[in-house]
């Protein structure tokens, strides 16, 4: 069963997600110093983060106001489960507890930014209920990015 | 020449806000609702405003502090210029500056999400140094979204 992390879990999560980056050669800063701006932002209430079976698999969830609603709004920052453990069942309750967190952190909406190439991810956001289209029918959405 | 709004332009961005979500017949708050969020946002430092020349349209941006560097990141959340004053030259000027108070409020990086359908802001957008892959060559990046 998933569950939601405290900041005592910071050093775990941190690891995790340098194994992410590692694996698909993303740049990362040190293990410690994920681990300390981890304890820093889940501290000031803005990230929360929810662990899969084992801790097994990590969801990082940011949070802010939402500017159209008086709730907040819920990014999903990372999603990832360990290369041996995939296809095994694991991703799908950590995204649901991931969102029954957001929730119960006055989130009324979430987004997350993916790639095309992600299918296996894609496939899980779809079936919980998410959607890459403006609408019924509507057109694609993109993310854009640019370094500043 | 645009310019940084501060919390007494609440009003009149609410207002072109707005004006932007009927004319895509988007829900939205009632204005002085959304006036008094931008207030409490901007006041809060989560949320920046750009103005463009005679204040024609309006570039929202929300920070907060990026979990993979110590600098924030931010997210461009709104562009827009009135109906009758687009193709005229606004916006480029308008998304710059965006750019650069993003980066004098301390991002290292701008994320957005537009819709496939949107090609005038795509082309900005591509002008301005963004991309809409994830590395170069690499798959498209898609924006994913559901309700809580």
């Amino acid at each position: 069963v998933p569950r939601t992390a405290s900041v005592d879990d910071a050093d775990l999560i941190a690891r995790l997600l340098a194994d992410f980056n590692d694996e698909y050669g993303d740049p990362r800063p040190p293990v410690e110093q994920l681990a300390a701006r981890l304890r820093e932002l889940m501290e000031a209430g803005d990230t929360a983060v929810a662990l899969a079976d084992g801790d097994l698999g990590v969801a990082v969830l940011r949070l802010r106001p939402n500017l159209w609603s008086t709730a907040r709004e819920a990014y999903l920052a990372e999603l990832y489960v360990v290369p041996d453990r995939r296809g095994q069942g694991l991703g799908r309750p950590l995204l649901e507890h991931a969102l029954d967190l957001a929730r119960s952190l006055g989130a009324d909406r979430v987004e997350l930014g993916t790639s095309e190439d992600d299918v296996a991810a894609r496939k899980l956001y779809e079936k919980c209920g998410f959607t890459r289209f403006e609408g019924e029918g509507g057109p694609l959405m993109f993310v854009y990015e640019r370094e500043l």
